[in-house]
């Protein structure tokens, strides 16, 4: 029950806007229900050191969970498994069982995510078709489906047949003339905003958590962050659906980044199925770690690239097991999706490319020129979408998603039509733009003058010329409407938008290698390998160097997008082009600022996300950090064995306490989460005779000998965790940084020769490195 | 000077046969000859809390890093660097080339590599055909170059040219014929001897830790250990020359594992070119873990293999910045070694494979069945192995390595010459097996009936049988040998020798089923897919499957195996079956044993290698596992100012100490190393006036007031590291391991209730594991 509370609670305010006073609000009804649930048992004497209550280890929504502790409680639940084993058949086969339970996880993520990434596919084409016309024999078919069945075409006009019907044709029975494109026009802005509507509408109505991407909250949730409700079922079924209304409305957006969110939605979802996976938040976390690689498998076809990108870019605690395991489930996903086919060619990857000429040295210097594109683009971008986000978040703006969604959608939808580069969906922009001319090829881009039936380079005749400046109008409206369209409250992906820029950008430079070195063929740089009749430049290659520099410059990935790219050509041969772009790419962009996208979009909504990959270069210590700052009241402490539950209750205002020998020689025992502490006080006052304010708390292993009179004190050494970890107050901040990422850590006791002087948290060093960073270190938002 | 002295001291005792007294009798010569430095200095008065003394911070041989100190040092570095690039161009020059030091060197690491590779494989291919014959235009030409040149040849038979004589044609002008045969057999044998003599002889004169593959060694020292020379300039020399020898020699070993640590001495050695990486041991294996991946990559033609390879199988702290640089590195290798092209075809892998049908479902049984075969032969092979090399380590059969090279080389070549399965090299073997038969193959292999002129499965013919018969007395052969072969006093690597066994039996079990298809059509288990003229069963994938089945039981990687065998193929297709049985082989070989002959390896020489892919089962506390234990004498400490440098001087027994602030209290203040101890002490008497015996080490920020007729004090708080690392008593072993491993820790200082209770060090921490799995706690040689 509590359950469907918190998902209410959660629903109904949209991250973005979340404020900490609806968080707490939020909480309290939780905490409500949850003591009312304890108040309905019956009062019985419960050895708080035996059996942990229920609640005690858990956490609160956006709070820090500590990996160490996570980690440790399941190596216990393992070792109890294997030792037990020894002792029956069934208890073996329980073992075995639970060893084997990844693997199945894994099997069925790969399965669930691939079908869905499939059903998505072949409903967003249908989707995007019917923009533009209708199937007669069936309104459920799309444009290339409608036509199969018909025996009229050949294979040259394979799309167009009777079947399919535009519109105007069967609105005023007439494809030509200026009426007709006017109808056509209409009507596709019509279901662009139709669709766009259901999205955006669908994602504020049952799931919030569906719009953007998900890749910054997805790598916030792997290091270690909760936020209930995020991958539940709700956000998948909500993300499912409106991902595919919003990639058919035609707006400026791809559906690669939120299958991510689907494919980790649906790791969530079956990790129920698991003991193992749902209670413990680490290894739960393990299993989103795949769940990221097959989301990527799925989108690309690329599962050595998806387990590269999870490696690389979104995972936080990646041990050598779940690397395996990803791969597995990567692949499995990229076979389901193959054996659904929905792009009707029994391809695993999206774009296929065959490329038929080498590539030569003197190219590189185009290549690094699109990585300096792609880098400017990607830094630029940045910038812009994280000042329009901004706007948004604090002007009124914010107030007005719909109408914001249809404002854009409108826009997109008016100005896209005209230009066919642009009408068509990013994908198939991209894909014709990788393509390498064949002889037969009708395509525009392939508009050369015919001097010989050979695959020489030719020179550009009308159509070539045409297909450029639509190109160039294509590159500048996809440059600034992405800016706007990122970040709206409807599923979007920037994969393939920023893809799309580069590609765009490469095939223009390609195309004009290609006539520079056709009516130049005598130049010194084209001299020796580029001579008339020769094919030497393929713009085709270019473009896919383009893609993949703006794409690193907007995400700043590096191994796992050369290897995505490297899955689509399948040949060694083109790495070099690739990686000299990315490298590029990303030094240009790094120069303007280290963020990538995605850590921009978390610092953006003050998420507590500590960079694995930046080095903390500031010189501070540990004693610069910790609170108490000096002149701060001193750090509110317990003691062992001399405080009441009063007490207790009393300092209740942080978030955990150190138990110290006593308030004298501050000698370190333990640590006490307030969480734990508040659940078993209140348990034992319900259920343990004789608990009353002025009962002791003892944290001791024997209670201390006490007054007769006195009531029985109240043991609670069992929720007290014996191994906190300390710092000196000498430990640079560096080596504590350090400590933090590795054993991912949410607060560290700082000492001075044995005493206790204060805390550092996860949310005191990010506040540390913003205040670094000239930022205000008041915009980390959560614990 | 010093520098020679402890080479020749490493280079004269065998690392396998090194003991304890040696060691240390290195060291002394090594110390003596510091302190002899030292003295030859003028006598002035240096701050210690200023200037670190050289040899403060700088490790014994045989000993551990402390990664976070050599991590501190380098971002110190590294800032100092920033701050000082702010004030003038020169510094801001200096701070860029710092940056891009990385870049440079691993392309440096890259080229070399690539090129020593490519260097190796043409002398290793000339030396090979020099057992058979000899080319008459000239010696120095294989055979293959030498009937490139001759025109008398067809297409069909390239491989026989007049200029290319055999022994026996040479010698007695005959090549056919009993007496000819004989000749060629002792020529053969007499080559394989003087090329195994030479391999061993230079080994044992040179470099000594040229033998095995130094994989182990490799992922020892990456994990934090000091072996000096394992990768100096003698050892990379020494290890190119006989490896090509003991390659040449037709052992049944490999190339590919050396390559390897070939690719390490190269980057060992460039670091040296770069302060930066000379001076820093962490940053060094950040260079190394890419080095491993080069090697791999250079071995195979598998770049993104490779850096799986170093991540999974050898490298302890990867951060992703090295994932990235490994790349580029592994790619400029593999590209450098196309340019040689030592095999003469432009491929970049070794074995170069393309099949024709796809595979069916139903053949995922017999894969598995190979995935069993080789998780068998990998558990078997290490038990068996080691057993050997316990026996060489322990008997008088050490004593005689030259002996015991001959001899299995002897062995080798008697056996192997009359069969062409093992007279040909391992990668030809392996190659041929691999060969999908097409229509013209006139191999044995492809010996089948012609019944009509396509690629369908036909009945197998008189060659064929003989190959099987050969093959199965091959694979016989070939297991047993490699046992005693992996191990011995020459350069020596396993992939190659694995991939072997497991690609004959694949083979076997291929051709088995082909025929059984093809006579048994109607079966309920063909029928659909094998029927009668379908090429339906592709041999040559189940070698290709075997062979990564049986080198998945040896080495237990998994998804570097994949990958590289993905890379070898270029197409996703055949990932299934390969996954399928690594897995398989992964999990049979797990039940018999959970290490890797790697690790078998590490265990057998008593490294201190803490393996990160363990989880620590046990359920002890640190209190459990620290020294002292209950009952022995308390632990040494130093007291921050009440301790005269006699009273310090004495208790220089254990390597380190901790310092509190009095004996009473027992309250942490830092940690000092013995060596930085004794260098500063030494120092200090030498050059700082007034230091006696008497005088008292004061490690307080302030000296304590001293009566007026005291010595001055010795102030060392500069080498007390101020940062010690502290785990409760009560910490459970799995989180201390955990954090030894992740943090790379030498020690860690136990305390409770915030009183210093005793040390726990990487040693103690083997030795409990050794402990529990009911091994010899003193089989752990080295701190």
């Amino acid at each position: 029950m509590f359950c469907a509370v918190v998902c209410v609670c959660v629903a109904t305010s949209s991250i973005n806007s979340l404020t900490e006073k609806q968080i707490s609000g939020c909480l309290s009804v939780f905490e409500l229900l949850l003591a009312g649930m304890n108040g309905g048992g019956p009062k019985k004497l419960v050895d708080l050191l035996e059996d942990p209550l229920p609640g005690v280890g858990t956490y609160e929504d956006f709070n820090t969970i500590d990996w160490v502790r996570e980690k440790s409680k399941d190596r216990d639940r393992h070792r109890e498994i294997t030792n037990k084993s020894r002792q029956s058949t069934v208890a073996l086969l329980r073992s075995l069982s639970d060893a084997f339970s990844g693997w199945l996880l894994m099997l069925l993520v790969g399965l669930m995510a691939g079908a869905l990434a499939g059903g998505i596919d072949i409903a967003a084409h249908w989707l995007t078709d019917l923009k533009g016309g209708v199937c007669l024999i069936g309104f459920w078919f799309n444009h290339e489906h409608c036509c199969w069945t018909s025996n009229e075409t050949t294979f040259q006009e394979r799309d167009r047949c009777p079947q399919w019907q535009s519109w105007a044709e069967l609105i005023v029975g007439n494809s030509e003339g200026a009426f007709a494109y006017i109808v056509n026009y209409l009507m596709y802005i019509f279901w662009a905003l139709l669709f766009a509507f259901l999205a955006v509408i669908l994602v504020r109505a049952f799931a919030p958590y569906a719009c953007g991407s998900g890749i910054p909250e997805i790598k916030t949730i792997l290091s270690g962050f909760i936020i209930r409700g995020y991958l539940g079922k709700w956000t998948l079924i909500t993300k499912t659906i409106t991902l595919v209304l919003a990639v058919s409305s035609g707006l400026s957006l791809g559906k690669e980044g939120p299958l991510v969110h689907v494919a980790c939605c649906c790791a969530n979802i079956l990790c129920h199925l698991f003991t193992k996976y749902r209670k413990n938040e680490a290894k739960r976390r393990e299993v989103l770690s795949a769940a990221a690689a097959v989301g990527v498998s799925v989108a690309f076809g690329a599962p050595i690239g998806g387990v590269l990108f999870s490696l690389e870019e979104v995972s936080y605690y990646f041990p050598l097991k779940t690397l395996w395991r990803s791969f597995f489930a990567a692949l499995v996903a990229a076979f389901t999706l193959r054996s659904i086919n929905p792009f009707g060619n029994s391809r695993l990857v999206l774009f296929y490319v065959e490329f038929h000429a080498p590539w030569h040295l003197i190219e590189l210097a185009p290549f690094i020129l699109l990585g300096i594109f792609g880098g400017l683009w990607g830094a630029l971008f940045i910038r812009a979408n994280i000042a329009w986000c901004r706007r948004r978040k604090t002007t009124r703006l914010g107030h007005y998603p719909v109408i914001e969604v249809l404002v854009v959608a409108a826009l997109t939808a008016l100005i896209a039509y005209p230009n066919s580069y642009t009408r068509m969906s990013g994908s198939e922009l991209i894909s014709e733009l990788f393509n390498d001319c064949s002889l037969l090829d009708s395509s525009q881009l392939c508009g050369y003058k015919q001097v010989s039936n050979s695959l020489a380079d030719r020179p550009a005749g009308e159509g070539l010329y045409t297909a450029l400046w639509q190109l160039a109008l294509a590159l500048i409206f996809k440059m600034l409407i992405t800016v706007i369209t990122f970040g709206m409250k409807v599923p979007s992906g920037l994969f393939i938008p920023s893809m799309a820029v580069g590609a765009i950008a490469g095939r223009l430079l390609g195309v004009g290698m290609e006539q520079l070195a056709y009516y130049n063929h005598d130049w010194l740089i084209f001299r020796g390998w580029c001579s008339p009749g020769a094919d030497c430049i393929t713009p085709g290659l270019y473009a896919m160097v383009g893609a993949a520099a703006c794409l690193g410059g907007v995400t700043r990935m590096t191994v796992s997008l050369v290897v995505i790219m490297f899955e689509l050509t399948g040949g060694l041969e083109y790495i070099v082009p690739l990686m000299a772009a990315t490298m590029t790419s990303k030094w240009v962009a790094d120069a303007f600022g280290r963020e990538g996208i995605y850590e921009a979009h978390i610092r953006l909504n003050g998420y507590p996300f500590l960079e694995a990959k930046e080095e903390f270069e500031h010189s501070s210590l540990a004693v610069d950090v910790m609170r108490p700052r000096r002149g701060d009241p001193a750090l509110a402490v317990l003691t062992q064995d001399s405080m009441t539950v009063e007490e207790v209750e009393v300092t209740t205002h942080y978030s955990g306490f150190p138990v110290v020998v006593s308030q004298e020689s501050q000698r370190l025992v333990g640590f006490v989460l307030r969480r734990d502490l508040l659940i078993s006080i209140d348990n034992a006052r319900k259920r343990q005779d004789g608990v009353v304010s002025t009962s002791q708390v003892v944290f001791t292993e024997h209670a201390p000998t006490q007054p007769p009179e006195a009531p029985p004190p109240l043991r609670l050494r069992g929720i007290m965790d014996l191994s906190p970890f300390t710092v000196t107050d000498h430990t640079p901040m560096d080596i504590t940084v350090d400590i933090f990422r590795k054993l991912g850590l949410r607060q560290c006791l700082v000492t001075h020769n044995g005493r206790l002087l204060g805390i550092i948290t996860k949310k005191d060093i990010l506040k540390h490195m913003a205040q670094i960073a000239n930022r205000d270190p008041d915009s980390i938002l959560f614990n």
